[in-house]
């Protein structure tokens, strides 16, 4: 990156936990792997705020979403639709539950429906949660109700890692019988906007953009 | 139950939320059924707390599984197999993780492999969370790791509601490619215990009541 003189970083897309290849180290990545691994041990947050620490100390830059695309993130307010007092009860106990578990480093969402919490985020993250839920609902087919809400990590470094809701998330959020979507204003990317917002329309969801 | 002298009680079994048919109230359910229906409201711990405040503001005594059959609840030690340290190091996290859970009265339980939550607990339960496990591992198929771990909620009266392990844990995390489990020692009844040690020695898990 130096070489091509470049001096500001922005991070972008999916991250794997590679199995690393000793065999394949050069010099300066044999010097940085120690500190990575020692990162890696303490979970995503701190192996990620680490990243950037490594690029800064080579004088890059780390500039973040909001940083290079502020309109990717929504502040607060309704975009489509109107949560009902039991969608913004829901709401609120879904961030709690999601700031709890952000707090172990687990998650950047959950699913409450009437105060009830039917999911948590893990690992296989939003798409696979929803289904499970789509799964464990079609039985029941009661009118929509509860949301989906996404949150980012309260430790984690904004630069990186932001939660993100596309036109997926809106489809498995209908299937999986929710009456809308809710996150926190000015810590999700929501990408695709007007297909998003077209397609809960269409198929009836509230996506809502909560203040913090 | 005054009537028929009885003066202590003991809770079994699982809880729905009933639908309330105000009609079938007597007089006095229906004092009893406001206090209740504040207490649904802040979730399952404080719903079950206040059945016992009810309980006991009738002179009846409350009694909990560890007072009248304690050999249920497992005390600290390994019972069958061998945690690794890695396994060891799960746990912890785990245990960190459902800690966190239960402050905000969510789940009693999770599933972390290699230092990664995988599965969170929320209300479709224990076997529904393996059973997800179970469907994403498969194509995976590496060697056993990781394990499931439940312990109470750091909130809850230790007298009802205490997380259940049995033998249908130990084929659920069997089929989602576990090492073993582990749980909260003195905090977690173990149904059947010799079947459930049995089928966890055939199936190759540990099962660890891991102390607190």
């Amino acid at each position: 990156l130096q070489e091509a003189s470049v001096v500001e970083v922005i991070f972008a897309g999916s991250v794997r936990r590679p199995r690393l290849d000793p065999a394949l180290f050069d010099a300066q990545t044999a010097q940085i792997v120690p500190r990575l691994l020692a990162a890696m041990q303490s979970g995503d947050d701190a192996t990620l705020r680490e990243v950037i620490a490594i690029f800064e100390d080579f004088d890059l830059t780390v500039k973040g979403v909001a940083d290079i695309a502020p309109a990717l993130i929504p502040q607060a307010g309704i975009l489509v639709g109107q949560p009902s007092l039991q969608d913004q009860a829901d709401a609120a106990r879904a961030a709690m539950i999601v700031n709890a578990l952000g707090t172990v480093d687990v998650g950047q969402g959950a699913v409450v429906v009437k105060g009830l919490c039917l999911a948590v985020e893990a690992l296989p993250g939003t798409d696979a949660m929803l289904a499970h839920i789509a799964a464990l609902k079609g039985p029941l087919n009661e009118a929509r109700a509860g949301l989906i809400y996404k949150a980012p990590k309260p430790t984690q470094d904004l630069r990186i890692d932001l939660p993100t809701i596309g036109i997926q998330t809106v489809i498995h959020a209908a299937n999986a019988g929710l009456a809308g979507i809710a996150f926190e204003a000015g810590g999700v990317i929501l990408l695709e906007l007007e297909a998003v917002l077209a397609e809960a329309k269409k198929l009836g969801l509230f996506v809502w953009a909560r203040a913090a």
